[in-house]
């Protein structure tokens, strides 16, 4: 195999909007930022854009490395690169971080004009639909019209979905993996414990934390415990930990005794140290209210009828989070509407996660996807 | 049908054992108190009893009523009793509130003699096999050398199972619905998060929280709501529950919007009302512990070669807390000691839950097992 190729650094940008978001919840979103990230080259015909949607703890850093430091690798650099799945000698790549993240886009924690103060609790609720509009302005900015393709996994999956519905003409393919058309009460409750977590740490102060200089950092470290249980799946958990005990024996006390606690503790640890608490019950309400066929009497085939794009869904057999059965959910509804559909179900042992992990089969189907589409746009490699 | 027979009131009784308990963890349990109640009559032959192991939120008080009030309905109550499946006009039942629990026995509130304090988190961590040795010494108390039957669900059958091997001899059936040989990694996992949740409630003060008459209730709700979802099947949530609002529209905030939200919450509260965390952390450290399987290098045929009852399992279809194949892995590991097994797969779509519910196929298959054990010891309706 030839060795991996190397991305030039990203440069991430912030880019400014002056006009006000109306946002779903009927609230409006004054002057926002948003970082932006891009890689590869817009072609002359600026045909070979390809947004990429984040999930929960992600940004627009979706690839390559800042400084030459692998530490700093972005979220899907396995995904997105030269000579990657979605190649970036052939595609021109858009990385956005989201409205009310806390990756340096406008956020809770950002400062609201109108009274010179975080905005923290007072950030309003964003939903899906929102971001796919704030989406649409940063190409609006880089002067795309349509985009070659929109793609995500997870909770961006549901914003790559949103965007063939609700800027169809601006989408030529969608590819979505590990998602669902909307949270089943499991998954809603899921997101409410760790909500009920993060609100009652005392350091939370309904949202204000900022301003008393502290934050909740053992309510989002549980939170986070939470999630990660939910990413993974029941085998892989067995097969990666086990009944395994740290010290080789129990210490009849409430420390750690068996691996899976430490490895679940110090993920909890890692994550409220970089992320924020505020935006992570921002995004978890998102996924919760993420459900386009709630407007159409539970037809999701009605609420993807203005969808012209055509489609790669890709699902992971052990994914009991966003389970093969809730990506088929979505592939029905396609067909239903005679849309083209590829359908994925890949068999990996690693759950929900598996959408950002290697796995052979999956990076395979969707390389052949990006090939087509290469194809089909007449774009060969720039090298 | 005939209308359903009440039991008399049943009367707890508080039982103290001046002998010290050695533990499991090396520690010894000084003087304690167990609280006790029975129902129906032992018979002269003293053969008919049959112990009732209790699950993680459960007690001593199995069935019947307390002075005719519905509400103070025992937590088996559908199992156990005159016509009940485990018909108490034939057999003398027997409910045992374990140590370390908080409905009368001896635990974390309780004062230590030694001390004249709360024993708090000086409470020792004690095991499935300690609750066994435990209840053990009832039955010297009662003058009950042999079980007719121990029995118990989840945690519960963890204690019958263990009764098999420990106390060989004093079994004649075991019947265990619900249960699993040992936690897998991701059940640990979700106990570990429960604890942590408690753990980092500043009302917790490292378990001694009682001398500064506060409760760590915001923990513990948190604890119980993750407990909760995992009672529960994904189908039992989406039919009950699914994506129903509360009041039929999205709120944009952060409050209850969803029916599960609600449900949760109040689930969370109630328990946290009347349940002890130390017992709470105690209890899941006992279920984490629980692998006789671990003793004899993950040979489970091997630890349950001393048991030389009957048994009967029982599991749910949907129950993904201890899924029917860890009922399996009991059944096969006892088939390979030749022990006489029966086994019956519960097609219900109440979770773990359903060990107990009002499933008809799970209590006939009780019904018809306790009726066969009636038969064999020659005792008929004590009416």
């Amino acid at each position: 195999m030839a060795p991996p190729l190397e991305a030039p650094e990203p440069r991430p940008e912030r880019m400014h909007f002056d006009t006000p978001l109306p946002l779903r919840s009927g609230a409006v979103m004054p002057a926002y930022e948003l970082m932006v990230e891009t890689y590869g080259r817009l072609n002359a015909e600026r045909s070979n854009a390809v947004l990429i949607c984040h999930a929960l703890n992600a940004s627009h850093h979706v690839a390559g490395c800042y400084g030459g430091d692998d530490k700093t690798r972005g979220w899907w650099d396995n995904m997105v690169g030269p000579g990657r799945p979605v190649d970036t000698r052939r595609f021109f790549v858009i990385g956005i971080n989201n409205l009310g993240s806390c990756f340096g886009s406008t956020g809770p924690m950002s400062i609201d004009p109108a009274s010179g103060k975080s905005w923290g609790s007072r950030f309003p609720v964003v939903t899906v639909e929102d971001w796919v509009d704030s989406q649409a302005r940063v190409l609006d900015r880089l002067g795309i019209d349509r985009l070659a393709a929109v793609m995500g996994g997870s909770l961006g999956g549901m914003q790559a979905l949103s965007w063939t519905t609700r800027h169809a003409q601006r989408v030529a393919h969608c590819v979505a993996a590990a998602t669902a058309p909307s949270l089943s009460a499991q998954n809603i409750a899921f997101n409410e414990v760790a909500r009920r977590a993060i609100a009652s740490d005392p350091d939370f102060h309904q949202g204000n934390y900022y301003e008393h200089g502290v934050v909740p950092r053992q309510g989002l470290s549980v939170a986070r415990m939470i999630g990660h249980i939910t990413y993974l799946s029941d085998d892989a958990m067995a097969s990666k930990f086990g009944r395994s005990l740290r010290s080789g024996e129990l210490t009849y006390g409430f420390d750690v005794d068996f691996q899976i606690e430490s490895y679940l503790r110090h993920q909890g640890e890692k994550f409220s140290g970089y992320f924020d608490a505020n935006t992570y019950l921002l995004l978890t309400r998102a996924l919760d209210y993420f459900d386009p066929a709630g407007e159409h009497d539970g037809n999701l085939a009605a609420a993807l009828a203005p969808a012209t794009a055509r489609f790669l869904l890709a699902s992971f057999t052990t994914d009991w989070r966003f389970s093969p059965e809730r990506s088929r959910e979505i592939v029905r509804a396609l067909l239903a509407n005679r849309r083209e559909v590829s359908y994925a179900e890949i068999d990996s042992p690693h759950g929900h996660d598996a959408f950002l992990m290697d796995e052979p089969h999956y990076h395979d189907v969707v390389r052949a996807y990006f090939g087509r589409i290469a194809d089909e746009l007449g774009i060969g490699e720039a090298a």
